[in-house]
């Protein structure tokens, strides 16, 4: 059997995590069990809400406990399996990352077909995953966007709001994003098709987003929360909806909310905070509608690739601060 | 024709308003002209959302203009009458206040009767109106109650909070409240019958909370903003709703706003702001639903009565700053 890799939680965070919070260790990897696969993982997520299960606090997500491997989204291929229906050589998504190798029970088994999707494996961590999902879930089912409306969306250039941007615009409405570089600015006007796009770096972002969205923002997905919030707490129009799929400014440090958040009231805006995991109903129709969107080219993703298992952290460490990267960040393992 | 005195406004206020912002005048009354009644105003309502309208902001309710009268809810009788169906003696309800004397258009004359709903004309400023159709809206429309959940109010000795809170307890809910002495604490809890009530000023109000609603609060009626609503985010259980009825913490001065705000993602909460005006459809249904448990003695109201118009602007300003006052605040004009 191989040894494996995988990452470790050795000590909660506060704050920032440090490297000293974690630890990779090499392990023996057991022969699968009765209804277990033994799978080589090919390519494996790092995500935000990931800072939140490194928390002992009562969260959505389980807390990784302490000198256990971490966990989370990842593709690979099975190497054995004693899953009735799954073969050797399937490629499969499961919720065992952050390591090589994983035994794999059957329930956690997803097949997937990139070549019939036409698509690299990463593809169902990110478009086709859980950061895809969230976007569709999250601009039809919470937003609720209506054509002819004007969509406000944060972190536009990341894993979850470069799908949301282009999806609101496929919906019918003017699109606006924030980022944090002019690249990655240039990147959603010039390729994605947003209406209008700033770096946020650039002045103070109430008015940055004014000027992008002189008639104001209707809807808003919320990944960054702060100023980002009250901005687009001061733009938006009567009956604005917030769909609030992440706040990325609060997830390490402190902060003290908008200072305006009374318009909620006079504004008559509805603040939606949603988990992608409580509306798995809804894959099918995301699964089909965005697989046609990709054969299509009518919807594009881009993917940040970091090599090897022990890069994984600071990956994970990037996107939390936001870094240069852009679109969804993967840790392929081989 | 009478003489009537009106407040007007003279200067927008920054911040709390001071009595240099206002002038009391004493003017002289027209006659009515065709589609007109004469009305003389017998008591006026002063509510927080006033304040509102001094600022020349956009909002949905218009500003107020210098130098002219002011304008509010208000109840009187009908002096003289060129409205057909309306005759010399009824009993009315219009926009008018803030002026002893007032000339009402047709469209703005609401008939009642207090002899028939056996309450005093005020009522129509309090449970019976405005502030009694927010509470309806709010418990059932927005905050989407259901038995059994937990409830908490915050303002809850108010015009709005203390209805608010009793419709909840009608509706099968534990009731919990905050308010500002021991006094209101106490009639929440004996005479109202609230599960739990706290002064707000005993310690944080997120402990206060935590005690008052050990099985954590399921729909949050929003009346205060700042510390209330942190408190509140942090101890909801997840798809909690919070309706979003005012923020008067914040209507005077700025503040950083909760520094828990990411909370309404991991909670999947909902937050939403309203304006009773949106709502006048549900008018028929409040209205004969509460007339209708304040003659079977299911719902109390308790009402603060000043005496004389000049005594108007004080009245708003104690409702602003959350005084001694209990129930709905109302200025006797006669």
């Amino acid at each position: 059997m191989p040894n494996s890799r995988e990452w470790q939680l050795v000590r909660r965070p506060h704050g920032w995590p440090v490297p000293a919070d974690f630890r990779l260790v090499e392990v023996e990897v057991p022969e699968p069990g009765e209804g277990q696969a033994l799978v080589r993982n090919l390519s494996m997520s790092v995500d935000p809400y990931m800072r939140g299960r490194m928390n002992d606090a009562p969260s959505y997500a389980a807390p990784y406990q302490l000198d256990q491997p971490m966990y989370g989204g990842v593709v690979g291929v099975v190497e054995s399996s004693n899953v009735k229906g799954i073969a050797a050589g399937a490629t499969v998504r499961h919720g065992l990352g952050w390591r090589e190798w994983a035994i794999v029970p059957a329930r956690q088994l997803e097949p997937v077909d990139p070549a019939a999707d036409g698509v690299p494996v990463s593809a169902y961590l990110g478009v086709l995953g859980m950061p895809g999902l969230t976007a569709w879930v999250g601009v039809h089912d919470i937003a609720e966007v209506r054509p002819g409306e004007t969509f406000f969306v944060s972190a536009a250039s990341g894993a979850v709001g470069s799908i949301a941007g282009q999806l609101a615009k496929l919906a019918g409405l003017r699109v606006v994003g924030s980022a944090g570089s002019a690249e990655k600015v240039a990147w959603l006007r010039d390729e994605l098709g947003f209406d209008a796009a700033f770096d946020y770096h650039d002045g103070d972002i109430t008015e940055l987003l004014q000027k992008a969205a002189p008639e104001g923002v209707d809807a808003y997905f919320e990944n960054v929360g702060g100023d980002h919030l009250r901005a687009a707490l001061a733009v938006m129009n009567p009956f604005g909806r917030i769909a609030a799929c992440g706040m990325i400014s609060a997830y390490n440090e402190s902060r003290p909310g908008p200072d305006n958040m009374f318009l909620v009231v006079g504004k008559k805006l509805t603040m939606r905070g949603f988990i992608v995991s409580d509306h798995a109903h809804r894959e099918p129709v995301f699964r089909r509608n965005v697989s046609g969107l990709l054969r299509d080219g009518r919807l594009i993703f881009r993917e940040t690739h970091r090599s090897g298992i022990e890069s994984a952290l600071d990956a994970l460490l990037d996107v939390l601060r936001g870094g240069q990267h852009v679109g969804k960040m993967v840790v392929d393992l081989t």
